[in-house]
């Protein structure tokens, strides 16, 4: 798969933005930030925006979509856009049964959980993202040269949701599964991995320039487990962007004894949560790649001169990296005065 | 403060026993287990007693807290019981309004935010453990040569309730307190360390051998806020124990990163959670002291065989400690098969 004609990264639209330049181990002048769920509860528009409609119905009404992936861009004047989604929308393409519930997360109508269970899950048609491709073309339109990021979770943590049936503190009935029965763990994993590989690509082919992959979960792996049983099926999501030179950043959650294996997953850019000062991480990543990150989310309900105090210190670490993309060690707590978001992008900004 | 006469620690009832020695750094004849939360919903015989009584109420009524105690001794026969509580325990009989809510966990009436919250607090009565006392009396009295170990959440776990209102994903709320008001943060965390403090003394006092302190919510810290914000106030908890020399437990989850700093708390025992190999624990931990775990709860789940070797890989890399107490790496699962844990506890003494 090479990129289509007059897509913004092949077109050179969004190739020297600072974003694409910082995530091809580049230093622009300005130091690029965004943040991730930075499209969101955060943003009075967004609750305005998405009054009456369900979560997983915005996420697949184009206009609505779009709209919402624009707002931050707009508002905070961040280095790119985060195609609004949720990784359960590849999930539910499938024909998989499932729905957000307001205040606890996606709940999945029967839970995946025996080999019978997984031999169900059916492949994903590719014209069922047609909503995806319509959302990505319209906001690419109005970002210029102006990166959007593909969203995808990755399989260990979309494997979880279909195991638990929804949010669940340590994935207990996930790891049962995978140290059980091991055939089809993996069989389980390869699906999720296709389904939101070809939610990424299909973000990618509309027109996002980058693509990142979440993997909220897997701080409860030992890293024997994540080295074995997820990291593969993390690569075969990022190989379904095989053939486009679009930047693939991978973030998790504790991934701090696992750091040195995430580029092991194809991953040229890596993010990295608010437990592990910036330096000590690209330490530990061995692999000099472009490193993202971590202001912690805390920080943003303290006084402003701490916070700016804060995020000074992790671009200074972040110089240990061959380049540094600011954002904060996880996504934007829906509680957060978007004023002060606005202003630390002004700080990342004026800072170099 | 020294043990009272007729304690069973200083009078050598328990002091001989596999686990006390074991948390001593001995090697007794047979390797003691006993498991995290093993009084508690695994049991049909716990839900029969529980029938109809709300759980705080449950720990708070001295015969059916020390049933609940005795019954996992009785059926699995592991080397110890472990006092039937609930953390917030003390924090209710300080006056702080608090309920378990069944399927959430504890809920604070008042949420405890900002320095005139934490000013309100007061300190706890000694006379409210009354029914702590007499519990952990009749217990005693039926363990004999068993060792019963005193159960209290550490200062940043129960911080975390107190000010998220119930519990949380990622303490936010709590780490937001802690790096923007350290005064207040300090005071709180005082507070917390001495009514878990009275807690385990008064457990100990009544006849308690060993003494554990649960933080299972340290792993959102970073390595720095644990050591500077968090650490002294454990310490302070352990502390309250002072002039008795019963053993000290210190379990966090996510610990990865500060093991080497757990021991400057006064901890005696380090337990371990199930994502580190107990070799590359004791190896970070650099202090030799006996450790404690750490049995995948996921693997509870799996077929026997794949359980056996599991435990048994446990075991063997546990030699590179002094001493081994077996445990799992967190608490029992509700849903667990009782008749496995029997099952294990027989494998590891049988195993030397």
């Amino acid at each position: 798969m090479t990129l289509p004609a007059g897509h913004p990264l092949s077109d050179g639209l969004t190739a020297t933005s600072p974003l694409v330049r910082a995530m091809r181990g580049d230093r622009p002048d300005t130091r690029p930030v965004w943040f991730m769920r930075q499209a969101g509860r955060s943003l009075p528009e967004y609750r305005a925006a998405r009054e009456g409609t369900e979560m997983l119905d915005a996420c697949l009404t184009p206009d609505l979509a779009a709209e919402i992936t624009l707002q931050p861009v707009r508002r905070h004047g961040v280095d790119a856009a985060v195609y609004f989604s949720d990784i359960v929308v590849p999930v539910l393409l499938s024909g998989v049964g499932v729905r957000i519930a307001p205040g606890r997360g996606p709940v999945i109508d029967e839970p995946v959980r025996t080999a019978a269970d997984v031999l169900k899950l059916r492949p994903v048609d590719p014209s069922a993202f047609a909503p995806i491709r319509e959302a990505v073309g319209i906001v690419v339109a109005e970002l210029g040269s102006t990166p959007l990021i593909a969203f995808g979770g990755a399989p260990y943590t979309l494997a979880s949701y279909l195991v638990e049936g929804g949010p669940s503190k340590d994935q207990l009935r996930t790891r049962a599964l995978m140290v059980s029965d091991p055939h089809t763990w993996a069989t389980l994993l390869n699906w999720c991995a296709d389904v939101t590989g070809a939610f990424l690509r299909a973000q990618v082919e509309a027109g996002a320039s980058v693509a990142q992959l979440f993997d909220s979960w897997m701080g409860t792996l030992s890293r024997r487990d994540y080295q074995r049983r997820v990291l593969p099926h993390s690569r075969r999501a990022f190989d379904a962007l095989r053939g486009t030179d679009v930047p693939r950043v991978h973030f998790g959650l504790g991934t701090g004894e696992v750091l040195d294996l995430l580029p092991l997953t194809g991953a040229d850019v890596i993010g990295v949560d608010w437990r592990l000062p910036l330096d000590a991480a690209v330490e530990r990543l061995g692999t000099p790649l472009p490193i993202q990150g971590n202001i912690d989310p805390a920080y943003l309900f303290a006084p402003w001169d701490l916070l700016a105090a804060h995020a000074r210190d992790v671009m200074q670490r972040g110089e240990a990296a061959p380049a540094h993309v600011v954002n904060l060690g996880h996504g934007v707590p829906p509680e957060t005065d978007p004023d002060v978001l606005t202003r630390l992008v002004a700080l990342v900004h004026e800072e170099r």
